[in-house]
């Protein structure tokens, strides 16, 4: 099934390059500057007219800066991918990726900061003091339990979209592939029963998400067997968990919480379920093994135990589920409705709008997902979130339907015009 | 002497363009890229590999990611060009535009960074937060007292250079200026006594800078009058003058600084001087009216007095002293050595540096500075900054003599290169 491999080396050497800079971003003023003319019209005393401008004005701020299309993707490092927390040095090469598919697929200028932060208080706030230049963020990989309360703290503290995108990109994307699991394996969301192994910032976002979609009952389980009611969980958000999931109450592991289910959802760590186990479930069963890089149960396996549909986190599946689906034109949404935050309802319209990206006439058991090469899902997501946002009373701007998805495409077109003359990481010496 | 004037249509214009986004600077990647393998490099699981690598060696951080290059321009708003404290918001204009100037020039990736800070220390604690993924910083606009404390603090907290350029950008351009119109009126600067008006952020480095240059007195000015011993100063900063200018320990206010002084320095506001104070000074003085943006004196009016060298920080007169001709190459050369800090040596040379940018050929009573459109300016200037900090022990890397100017030539290539598709702002419609 594998189209190519990216192997170490490869990777080490898109982020080394010495004769470019290393690392993958740069800062590029968007004006031609030749002249002394142009100096002092961009810098000063040019600079000052604009300042006393915001001074008289101040919605003039989002006329004369870059704020309204520039965020920043923020993270203290303390749970990098699959690599736990490496601290915020070693997460620096994965906020410059994030933060250049930000540029690449909905022309979001994304700075990436990576925080050494004492603790969540501390981030919630430098995020807060940072926000004046800010249209939004892109919060990414801080532990769970941290970063529920410190996405709490900013939905009371700041007037901008933050996505966690590791809770609701996640969820999202999620979302949108169970959508057409669902439709492929001709099931109804209500009559559908998930198991989902794994109880952190993915998992609780994703329940969250898969309950306002209509799932019927949710089955949570994480390293102390099945959560449910009749138990104490220090932390709140097991505790709601315990509330919000597992109708019947059942007890056990993920054996147990596998048994009959429609669908396992894994968003915990390698190697939790077996072939033996998948044969449990509901016939056809839907398998999503999201762990990275190295999967819950690998497609292999899962077939050979009756699965229908198998999605994994990797690129070398069909079927990969990543969140690059889902955080760019949720953020684009955000941005261009200035809207005041990212609320479960525009991530529903986000997943529903990237389900729907696969075509009645394509969809098929290892095709339940787009790519992100689709010229045609970001302008759909962003323009899906933003009349979302608009619905939800979110928007402080309401551009009028179809306005986004146009910005999204002509965004990308200017983005890949400043392509051009760049070399790709596989072709570079 | 107007070569162009700088409208204020014009230059809201510059920051304001809906079709290719408002405000000045984008983020770009530095890569192509174009397919499924090209994602899966830059961002996951390629990063993955980078990561782990900056976890196994932390020295592979200067290697794969951008920090080494890329610094941030940071503010809190308080004291933003002439305009005084306008706020982070209003502020972000002049941010924007230094960080255009830095790539600009020298190459440098510059974000940025508007801070709603509390205090000064709120602030100082956000730059140390921050730190991990900077080569370096450019505070800016920071009000007096507040950012020596700040400097301070900075010093002996960050690894990475710090430049407040308020203080040493200036002073290092006022120094230089004052090496060449030394010399043009014939003077050592042993002998030359100084009157400086003003006693903030820029005029307390410049005195600093200038006494280290070996300038014979320095008579400082402002706002309760001359500054010398027996009176009591409550900011340390004013202490300090005390003590280190002044040598006869003159009173009274700048008509008495002035009489008999060999150069006037207006770091303070428009208006201070007038024809008959510039005459009693001693013959063909020199006079640099640095208030922006109208000066201390007119040059008119100062020629009128007999000025044998006028200076201003205007781009309409001759002899522009602006900050740009010295922030862009002191930072390139403290990245380029990974240098601890920036010290007033370091200061020194590029002045040195800036001055010597003016051949004796060319150098003339209307032509004491280069202009920042010199191709051999900011090579030079880093150079020497570099070589400075290897020998004041502040470099943790020496990459040899003639390395750090032929890195800021071919990054300055680079930038000319991505810009040739973009407008300028004074043409653009």
């Amino acid at each position: 099934m594998r189209r190519f491999t990216i192997t170490a080396e490869a990777a080490l050497r898109a982020n080394r390059d010495a004769a470019h800079g290393h690392g993958k971003l740069e800062v590029l003023p968007k004006i031609a500057v030749a002249s002394l003319e142009d100096i002092a019209t961009i810098y000063t005393p040019g600079a000052g007219f604009a300042v006393r401008e915001i001074v008289d004005r101040p919605e003039a701020l989002h006329e004369l800066t870059a704020k309204d299309n520039t965020i920043a993707v923020v993270t203290d490092g303390t749970a990098v991918l699959g690599l736990g927390d490496v601290g915020p040095r070693a997460a620096i090469p994965v906020m410059e990726g994030k933060a250049a598919m930000f540029k690449l697929l909905v022309g979001i200028d994304a700075v990436a900061l990576s925080v050494a932060a004492r603790d969540g208080d501390h981030l919630v706030d430098l995020i807060c003091a940072l926000e004046p230049g800010f249209g939004g963020y892109n919060l990414e990989d801080v532990a769970a339990p941290s970063c529920f309360r410190v996405m709490e703290k900013l939905a009371g503290r700041l007037p901008i979209p933050v996505l966690h995108d590791d809770q609701y990109g996640t969820a999202t994307v999620v979302t949108a592939a169970l959508t057409n699991a669902l439709t492929v394996t001709g099931r109804g969301a209500g009559e559908t029963r998930v198991a989902l192994n794994g109880a952190g910032a993915a998992a609780t976002a994703t329940v969250d998400l898969l309950r306002r979609f209509g799932v019927g009952d949710i089955i949570v389980n994480d390293r102390d067997g099945i959560i449910g009611r009749g138990r104490d969980y220090p932390e709140p958000h097991r505790a709601a968990l315990a509330e919000s999931t597992n109708a019947d109450n059942r007890a056990g592991g993920l054996t147990e919480a596998l048994r009959g289910a429609d669908v396992f959802i894994g968003l915990s760590v390698a190697d939790q379920a077996t072939t033996e186990m998948i044969a449990t479930m509901r016939p056809g069963p839907i398998v999503f093994a999201l762990a990275n890089p190295i999967p819950e149960i690998m497609p292999e396996a899962a077939l050979a135990g009756g699965a229908a549909v198998v999605a994994t986190g990797r690129y070398d599946y069909p079927n990969q589920c990543n969140n690059v689906l889902a955080f760019p034109g949720l953020l684009r949404g955000a941005l261009d409705t200035r809207a005041r935050g990212i609320d479960p309802a525009m991530c529903l319209a986000a997943a529903r709008a990237i389900a729907a990206e696969v075509g009645a006439a394509d969809l098929a058991p290892d095709r339940i997902v787009p790519t992100p090469l689709s010229a045609t899902l970001y302008p759909a997501v962003a323009e899906a979130t933003a009349r979302a946002a608009v619905a939800a009373g979110l928007a402080r701007h309401d551009p009028g339907p179809g306005w986004v998805a146009d910005n999204t495409r002509r965004l990308r077109d200017q983005v890949a015009r400043r392509q051009q003359s760049l070399e790709a990481p596989s072709r570079a010496g």
